[in-house]
């Protein structure tokens, strides 16, 4: 079995949104352990999309679309798919009592073009969408099957939670699975010289590589005919990989660094207080993005003026002066400040110089200097950054939680 | 003239990222007034890569493939497309030259593997590549061109500042333009309701709108000969919407709302202090993105705990103990606090439960409190928010950014 993503909708061609859905449901189905050979994205056209539709279900048993199953007039996917299919359209009384029902709940007089969101193509089961107006739809027919899925990205999610039994399930025999292992403190060249002879000798399981700001992936994939043969064939492979990169691997799959940060933070009970120049928040919003962030994170201050760092965090004026605001010693007293300030175990730092202006010959744009400190002691660090000022911002964000990282399971600051 | 974008890469296909380079292209051919009917994407494998790119070749006159021209050994994007077009490969000496170089730079030994990179299909026209070690290629056959372009999206984004001229010359006659209109304050169906006649009368130019968690887009395209009458089309129209929503519109295009509030202190020569609970640097990241934020930007706090939230903010613990954290009168008190200890002219601050814990029944996930202050007053809200965490995050931080452009377009605060 394998399957096709065919998304829907104009501002995917005029680039106004990134094709996220296609991720999601790419990485549905890598979980699933179905293989996606191609993706594919058309406009809001009835003509181009039932071309793009035909195609896809000519190579693949499982089809899944997104967009343009809303109320508006350029919304033809469900239209346009039960023409290809040859099933005609009947309103369904189930869907028109949720639609009458999501605007009742709001106070709201329902749009009379909510209606044709009603319409369902014949022999359709219908999947209720908790968050909006447009059911999801799974059409069948000679062995294969149409998901129709809304567009937005929350009643996706919402609705590709009910679909994924009738998947399983379809999906039968012979599965891909991925496993991915996240590096950090090598560049991908390194990282690919260690393991370098695992990729020359690669069948099955394969091995591959990928390069992210600060972060270094390995992918590895099974082919076999069940999850759980494919799980046996992944496992040494990943116990090789780590034995090699030892800690460097920080996690996997879906798991972040903040999110292993937090892990090691709370696992030891330790607080921390975070204090930002150039990143000006990024490292607070990565660190309280995990759930339960609350248990160790306890401030975050933003210094974008000489003023607010030593009236706020207490770097001395002198030190300010003589330094230089981007300068170790300022990263240092930083650290110690706004750990001083919320009574936290550790402190961390960043102050630089993230562009486009600002630079000069000594500290170019791009310029960092990180600080992490705790009861045992303090470690600096100064990098060169690249990237425009999102580049280095993220950069920076990212080498601050690879300091305070290794600054921990090397006890080297608590 | 017609385009189609390919993009190359497993990692799409497993949903290990999102293909933003389809974006980016996208976007640039929407600048460039290209049409484009289909995007693609497919794995590092030959077959199905040389199978795509031959579809793409017989559909537009211009393919823009991005991705597989590293020095790995699944990089085969360079090879297939030179052998779909009968183009032997040949060392181009300019390019080893620049491959050594960089290496050479860097004080780094040359990985053998790069030396694949210098290769190049004949008669193909080399890009300069500097950011990496992949050149980008043109290749140019019976009237139509295939634009090789690496896939990391610096390097991406480095090369297509060069390919620009190229491709508007190709262009020639016939464009399409867009131009977006950014709407906040109002939801979707509602904007819409205000244009309603606009969208059915719509020929040339047509108007559609997309909806982003608070904030709508208003995209109107015109096709004409020519970019000048184009956008005489376009004008007329952008100038009754406007008309219609008057300050609802923020900006167009790649402007964003955090720019948009960045100007309007600039131009009252506004300082700015934020205070954040749920959000925790998200609203302060996204103001220092835009450059030049240090003229009105002056500090960012970010408090998860009630104690920092009084000892650091100076909120009282009997407003804390009264009303919970999460409340309008702590709101209003960490606006305050954080403009006092500032000394800027205004203060935004933003307290809420994100979730997924932490609900009750009088405050479920998703109660957020917002407050503005300055010397004229102090205004606050309160929302209720959809979505998971991240959700919940991102629309309290637009949430707050759009109250406080409001507060000081009305003059309420200062």
């Amino acid at each position: 079995m394998q399957a096709e993503i065919l998304s829907v909708g104009t501002e995917l061609l005029l680039g106004q949104v990134a094709n996220t859905n296609a991720q999601v449901l790419a990485r549905c189905l890598a979980a699933w352990g179905i293989p996606l050979y191609r993706q594919v994205a058309v406009g809001d056209n009835p003509q181009r999309l039932a071309r793009a539709f035909s195609e896809a279900w000519q190579q693949a048993e499982l089809v899944l679309v997104t967009g343009g199953l809303g109320p508006t007039q350029d919304d033809l996917t469900k239209e346009t798919v039960a023409q290809a299919l040859g099933l005609e359209l009947a309103e369904d009384p189930s869907v028109r009592a949720s639609i009458e029902a999501y605007f009742s709940r709001r106070g709201l007089p329902m749009p009379a073009s909510c209606l044709k969101q009603a319409l369902v193509p014949r022999g359709a089961r219908v999947l209720a969408n908790p968050l909006g107006t447009a059911p999801g739809l799974i059409l069948e027919q000679g062995g294969r099957a149409a998901v129709l899925l809304p567009g937005p990205p929350e009643e996706l999610g919402a609705l590709l939670r009910q679909v994924e039994d009738y998947i399983s399930r379809l999906a039968g025999q012979g599965v891909i699975l991925s496993r991915v292992l996240k590096v950090v403190g090598l560049g991908e060249s390194v990282v690919e010289a260690r393991v370098m002879d695992l990729i020359q000798a690669q069948t099955n399981p394969t091995l591959a590589p990928l390069a992210f700001p600060g972060e270094v992936h390995l992918r590895i994939t099974a082919r076999a005919a069940s999850r759980v043969q494919a799980a046996a064939l992944l496992d040494p492979l990943e116990a090789e990989i780590r034995s090699r990169l030892g800690s460097l691997v920080f996690g996997a799959d879906e798991e972040t660094l903040e999110g292993a940060v937090g892990e090691l933070l709370r696992g030891r009970g330790l607080t921390l207080a975070v204090a930002e120049s150039c990143t000006a928040g990024l490292v607070a919003a990565r660190l309280t993005s995990v759930p339960g962030a609350s248990a160790y994170f306890l401030l975050g201050v933003s210094t974008y003026s000489d003023r607010c760092k030593s009236e706020v965090l207490g770097v001395p004026e002198e030190v300010l002066r003589r330094h230089g605001a981007v300068s170790r010693e300022v990263a240092e007293a930083m650290a110690h400040g706004v750990s001083y300030r919320a009574k936290s175990d550790l402190g961390l730092a960043v102050t630089g110089i993230a562009g486009p202006s600002g630079g000069s010959p000594e500290k170019p744009v791009g310029t960092v200097f990180l600080a992490a400190c705790g009861r045992r002691g303090v470690v600096g660090e100064h990098h060169l950054l690249a990237g425009d000022r999102a580049g280095v911002r993220q950069r920076a964000a990212q080498a601050a939680l690879v300091l305070l990282r290794r600054s921990l399971l090397e006890g080297r600051i608590a």
